[in-house]
């Protein structure tokens, strides 16, 4: 990723893999050996927004390049460990300190502050590593037979605290023997795996499926989190998960066919059949219940033909955010198709866009002034499609149409080779801005068109009124009916009361405008006082119901996933609806 | 409809409108004044399968005209009946045996028999027709309160024995007073209505929305089950139906977006963003639940731009069975886009629609053998499309050159066209042929592509073990990994004995088989008995824990609806999933 030295002042950009052990090692982002520094231009921008100078990035701070070397004491007894380790077979357990921190943590901007000041907390008594579904099995059996609280680690990229073991007990890190294909059906366009391997892993083995596995058609799974490198299966379908691309492939929820399940109270196997009409859909029941009924152990995805020839890409920019957006909603509800990625811009991301994609004075940029888009005020639309040829055509000819009668300006496809480009880099650039105390951080939330412009003007509001604050916010993941609201806040900012004083206005103000409190990042710890607020108090107890049933004994991911044990003075109620 | 007479004998088939308060006039298939006879091909089809003469169709049996003058006595105590009547007013309130009656049966053939041979049982006591949300979440609330069983009819088309009232208490009939428009969203493209509005009314209201409601397009709801003129939009939900349009639009559990309903515990409102990440989806938990949870009140639709004249039809001739699977199978994974209706007869319906159009003996007949499409192998693929006319135009594009790669021989739109002829009316025709003890019968499943072969042979063996039996079958409701497997069944039966035990037989063949066994009619109380067969008894547990939730005094839909209060010995296993 991009190295190349700035023309002025360069600041000391930590560009070394993370000591072997160390803090830094556990929560940096993704592969140990990739960085991203912000180009120059960016770098000039945050120092201007900032009111930053080139002295504020002489000194980094927090690195976390310190060895874990504390001890935190194994609580569980001896017996458990025992029988625990029989289950699994001696190499496929671990009790240090390191990799016991390891799996607690994910990616929240909480969990980054913690480890950077080294506040070691909530981790589990012992890591296992199991190798098969009936491992699993037994071990889900053996804790809640013996109240043991259980975990569970599939690619570490939680950003809600979700596998973060506040009750200490067991942690199963299913990445790292829990990850083969069980299945490639060529007949029904499915594969089934084990739900600890990792999006690259299968996405490979997908798209060489011909060759692999003997298929008519090489395949894709269709789903590219932002996370994409970093997360596992199973915490796509347990967290309700989206990829970029769900315009054309539809949430997680749409790309799974049909589950299994260890719970406390035995297996769950879920309806291999498209559709059904045989009661309530126990695959709606399961997905989204964030470990806290049982274990995801197999999941059947439906498959797509790999067609990457077929991305036709295209990029708009519009005057006016009020036209970009009924522009995108036009096209949704053209029922032409969908594009696969659909990612509009609001004003404040596009003035930020221009300038790192650095067209920000370029005679490009020229011509778009005297033509009317004004800075501040623009707002850029860009994306794909995916399908079969015609399909794509189609869908492109018809948004070309709908963005120009809203006054949208073709740029072509360059724009969207730029964002592709970062598409799975830029988190690596939160590591480096944090070095020097600035955060950048991410909410999200679900839309309706109607109730779009209210959400983002107050979310925007709340986030302005911290002095020196970037807001970003764009459209993604869209449908006839809603999307997705995607913001991105930078600060510089390294208390972490301050952040989490932050963090919980915005959940506060998404929730008080009507959105709902997350579109695809899931519940965990860290959402879980807003849910009864937005589900409602009769809701929560339908799935206290479930829990209850699933897991009598409350092991299962305990300490407050999904306001399921929360205490009642945790609950956040905003919009009424109890 | 039909009443061309017949060049040879002509039966005296019952094409008056059935008497008033007759059991005619409550088993009787749709619109009092309608009827289908056969056509006289048919008719000489039929004679010459059922080996049955003219002198078979002299005489009519049990039809079932007589007035219903039995007096069923009320078992509801006096001060209930006043307390409800309170709630609904003098006006909306009914206690005679007819009103009774016409609320606790539907249209399986196990109805239409008893009430042909005057068999009146598990009737409510009263039957109460609401005007509003907040009146039946008073009744809802009072019968739990006094443990009164509580039963709904929407539009009486169940063939699952839904609205039976086996504990009796009380049925609200929703259709008479709760069935208005609440609100059309024209930015979110979605309504929003009062459960018990029948299909045609608010389509009729969709199709001229913009003069009714201002809108900028004219809509459609896309949901057209066969039953769409007799069917609620609460029913539909509730059931899990489909559509006959469903391969493009989705089935109900696509097309709805959010849902109040009314429990004993209090109301369910689920979210309606298009997609969240809030834990498993209440949305999905409630619909399905047939009203064990509650009543469904409010239901908020996604709709489409109404495009009528963007439907291309098209038909197909393959030579085989195996052929005609694989095409359709490639169409629906092609990722072009999927036709509206998409419909492949097996076999034999496609030699009983040869007949029924009346190409049999025609030169196309002819010229069809003699380029290899043979009597008995031979299957016809139909279908048209909806969308935007040039995704509909790459949807034919597609489908036609793949039909044609599997040697399927284009028939034109006109096979289509037939087909639409009968599409909502075929109905009724069974009412006439019973009228001569020839029963016509339906069953459906839920299959994958893999396992769709050994479904539909197993079946169709179980159903011709029986002499002189018709089984034609179709697949309709397609998805990527699998599609709706369509049986009817058509054989000279007039004893409810017989019936009970050849159509039990049929369900435990499909479950065996590996089916799911309902695609959209749902469980009921018909079906209940083999449902935890099916979804096995870990999920049937988590079922039963959420009935238990919303209904602790089980007064919802009492009576074994799905399976929920089912005695032990009556459940069936049949694949071993327990």
């Amino acid at each position: 990723m991009s190295t190349k030295p700035y023309k002025g002042f360069s600041p000391d950009w930590f560009t070394e893999r993370a000591p072997e052990k160390s803090y830094r090692s556990i929560y940096k982002w993704g592969d140990p050996n990739a960085y991203k520094i912000p180009r120059e231009r960016l770098y000039t921008l945050v120092k201007e927004i900032f009111e930053m100078t080139d002295e504020d990035f002489k000194e980094r701070r927090e690195l976390g390049l310190e060895e874990v070397d504390i001890e935190v004491p194994v609580a569980l007894a001896q017996k458990h460990i025992d029988a625990l380790k029989a289950i699994v077979g001696e190499e496929n357990y671990a009790l240090d300190t390191y990799s016991r921190l390891q799996v607690a943590y994910g990616q929240t901007m909480y969990d980054l502050m913690r480890l950077r000041k080294k506040i070691v907390e909530n981790l589990p008594d012992i890591v296992l590593y199991p190798t098969d579904k009936e491992q699993i099995e037994k071990i889900v059996e053996y804790c809640s037979n013996n109240e043991i609280p259980l975990y569970v680690y599939g690619g570490g990229s939680s950003v809600t605290r979700g596998a973060e073991c506040f009750k200490n007990g067991v942690s199963l890190n299913l990445q790292k023997n829990f990850n083969k294909v069980i299945e490639v059906n060529d007949v029904n366009h499915t594969v089934t795996v084990q739900s600890g391997i990792m999006g690259p892993a299968l996405e490979k083995l997908l798209n060489n499926a011909k060759e692999e596995y003997g298929t008519r058609y090489n395949y894709t799974c269709g789903h590219f989190p932002q996370s994409f490198e970093y997360s596992s299966v199973g915490g796509w379908v347990v967290t309700r998960g989206a990829g970029q691309n769900s315009t054309y492939y539809g949430k997680i929820e749409d790309i799974v066919l049909c589950q299994e399940y260890a719970t406390p109270i035995g297996n769950i196997s879920t309806d291999r059949t498209p559709r059904s009409a045989c009661g309530p859909s126990m695959d709606h029941i399961m997905m989204g219940s964030e470990g806290t009924f049982g274990v995801l152990t197999h999941v059947t995805l439906r498959l797509f033909k790999y067609n990457p020839k077929n991305h036709l890409k295209f990029s708009f920019m519009f005057k006016n955010w009020d036209d970009a957006r009924t522009a995108v909603r036009e096209c949704m509800q053209g029922e032409f198709g969908f594009p696969s990625i659909f990612r509009l811009s609001d004003q404040e991301e596009t003035q930020m866009m221009m300038r790192m994609y650095g067209i920000s004075g370029t005679p490009l940029d020229a011509m778009l002034k005297v033509r009317g888009y004004k800075d501040y005020e623009k707002c850029l639309l860009l994306g794909f499609t995916d399908g079969e040829r015609g399909y794509c055509k189609n869908v492109l000819k018809n948004v070309k149409k709908i963005c120009k009668k809203y006054g949208g300006m073709s740029l072509t496809g360059i724009v969207t080779t730029s964002w592709e480009h970062g598409r799975f880099s830029d988190p690596y650039m939160r590591d480096n801005m944090q070095d020097f105390g600035v955060v950048i951080d991410t909410l999200e939330c679900a839309v309706n068109w109607d109730n779009m412009e209210k959400v983002h003007q107050e979310v925007r509001e709340y986030c302005h009124s911290r002095p020196k604050t970037i807001v970003i916010s764009h459209i993604s993941h869209m449908y006839p009916q809603g999307a997705n609201l995607y913001f991105i806040f930078i600060t510089p900012m390294d208390d972490i009361e301050e952040f989490k004083v932050y963090h919980r206005g915005i959940l506060d103000v998404i929730q008080h405008s009507g959105a709902a409190i997350s579109h695809h990042h899931g519940i965990g710890k860290l959402f879980a006082p807003w849910i009864e607020g937005y589900i409602g108090t009769n809701a929560m107890g339908a799935l206290k119901a479930l829990k209850n049933y699933f897991d009598p004994k409350g092991v299962m991911n305990p300490g407050g996933t999904m306001g399921l044990d929360l205490p009642e003075e945790e609950k956040v109620f905003t919009n009424g609806k109890k």
